[in-house]
């Protein structure tokens, strides 16, 4: 069954990842289209053995397609996604749109695979980064002992605001370094030598909109709307790892024996927990990998018993965005 | 009342520092003296409209010293601080040495100064700089409602590590700028575009040394042996602030307004949380200030009613050590 697949936002970072992770796991391809913006077009993208020359996205250039990769923002995939789903493709939308949609199911494929099934807008969606980064290691062990709520603090890479904020930390380092000033503008703030909170918007309580993610995206995934997720978001200055400090509360007593046992067996996920050595993930060991990285698996002290802390890493642009889009086409 | 005063370990970061922060405070100085390794013996710096020689640490350099601030390290503390006390000197130490040391009260000025007063062995214990940053804030919210459990992951800046470390993570920065290799000597990993677990060694329940000091810390400053307290210590590539971000339990229920009125009168911080602006704590704000800055202060929604969420940045060198310093001396 050879498929025809268009990535739309392929020049971008994660449409990169997309054609990058296709290749790698030899996805059963009959055709692929490079789509992106009208300013795009034209351009070459190495992929095979071959070059794609990039295509505007239109209705035109999506008629025939089976499944769409979308790798846009939210406002674009608005537009984008129907029209897809007009021309008769499958999308899996990396963007925030239609995540928590009743009628789009949103899908990390070592947790959830059979809510592909029911897809009635013709659009799966994939879920944030660092949610999916977080649930991959926390599912395993829900499912042996239910997780009843969930204490995280991420450290987010640039590349979770895409190309040009990857492109922006390597500059302003370079302005740093030089004695130059540091002008940012695809970030608020200088993120060289500097963190800050995530700049989406605070809402009414005030979490902002990626901490919000976490916990809806969560209690979606789990189908378990009584999970509580309660999230504190930073951006580091790192290229394109993310890495999270997570607390959890388990019904009942659990050991870090015992989760370092479910958590060495989970899919998707490698034990990096070497306490002789103090060797735990790192951003820079999580670049470039599949996996998410899990280490410092230890009881949580203030809960003893039923408390556990973890602390983790995986790639942004592989595991928490292109790789788990195109493992939830090889689904279908 | 004009004091002799010793700076030991005057010219590292924190020792700089303290001269900084005796001068800016008028501290009332009859003499100064800089004291360090016989390394820099000869060394001068500016304090004030002077020069000072730095001398050798020796008993002789201590005679008739009334206070000295020991900026060394736990190992030159144990060797130095009871030479300054047979000196006659009260020491406040920087150091881990004293600070679990049933004889050494361990101050924090804002929350518990009536402890320097007994003092058998002569030594006052200067906390961890992550726990004077978290417990500047947690205090005066525990005198209103007690906090029972804290929850805390750290953004530590490289100046923890001292003036070598601040150094080399701006060298290696400017060599990542050049495209030359990275290799860190003073940390065990490199810190530029990266971030790792704090490497002070883990203790057999998988913490390491600094998560241990937040905890026993914050109990003996407290005085509060049950309250619990669990710490994820992280390094970032930051120069001199640590950013907190902290899960607070409360006893009774609290409000997040209830929470920033206690906090916008509380010695020792200042609120930076404007929700419209999106804009709370970074270290760039920190750095160079007195205060802790305290931002995104929301209810905990994993433990609606009874549960906070605080986001928090401090100078590391000034609140962290130096500055704490030189108030308890003021406190003498």
């Amino acid at each position: 069954m050879a498929i025809c697949l268009a990535v739309v936002g392929a020049t971008g970072a994660v449409g990169r990842e997309m054609l990058n992770c296709l290749e790698k796991r030899k996805f059963p391809l009959g055709e692929i289209r490079a789509l992106a913006s009208v300013n795009s077009a034209g351009k070459k993208l190495k992929f095979a053995n071959r070059e794609l020359t990039v295509r505007e996205t239109t209705g035109a250039a999506l008629a025939g397609v089976d499944v769409v990769l979308m790798a846009v923002d939210a406002d674009q995939s608005l537009e984008f996604s129907p029209l897809a789903v007009k021309a008769g493709a499958v999308v899996i939308d990396n963007s925030s749109a239609y995540r928590m949609d009743p009628d789009c199911p949103l899908v990390i494929p070592e947790i959830n695979p059979q809510a592909i099934g029911k897809r009635p807008k013709g659009i799966i969606a994939n879920p944030n980064c660092s949610t999916i980064i977080m649930n991959v290691p926390v599912w395993p062990l829900h499912q042996v002992n239910p997780v009843e709520r969930i204490i995280v603090s991420t450290y987010q890479a640039a590349s979770g605001a895409g190309k040009p904020a990857m492109d922006e930390l390597e500059e302003t380092t370079r302005a740093w370094a030089a004695g130059q000033p540091v002008t940012p503008k695809v970030f608020p703030y200088p993120l060289v030598m500097n963190i800050f909170s995530h700049n989406s918007s605070l809402g009414p309580n005030g979490y902002n909109g990626e901490e919000m993610k976490m916990t809806k995206e969560t209690q979606k995934i789990f189908d378990l709307p009584s999970i509580r997720v309660a999230a504190t978001c930073i951006r580091v200055p790192v290229l394109r790892a993310h890495c999270e400090s997570v607390a959890l509360e388990f019904h009942n007593p659990i050991t870090p024996d015992a989760a370092r046992d479910i958590l060495s067996r989970a899919p998707g996920v490698k034990l990096l927990d070497d306490w002789q050595q103090n060797r735990s993930p790192q951003p820079l060991d999580a670049a470039g990998q599949d996996n998410v990285l899990v280490g410092r698996i230890r009881e949580d002290i203030s809960l003893p018993g039923r408390g556990l802390m973890l602390w983790l890493a995986g790639d942004q642009l592989l595991k928490g965005a292109a790789l788990n889009a195109v493992q939830i086409a090889e689904l279908l």
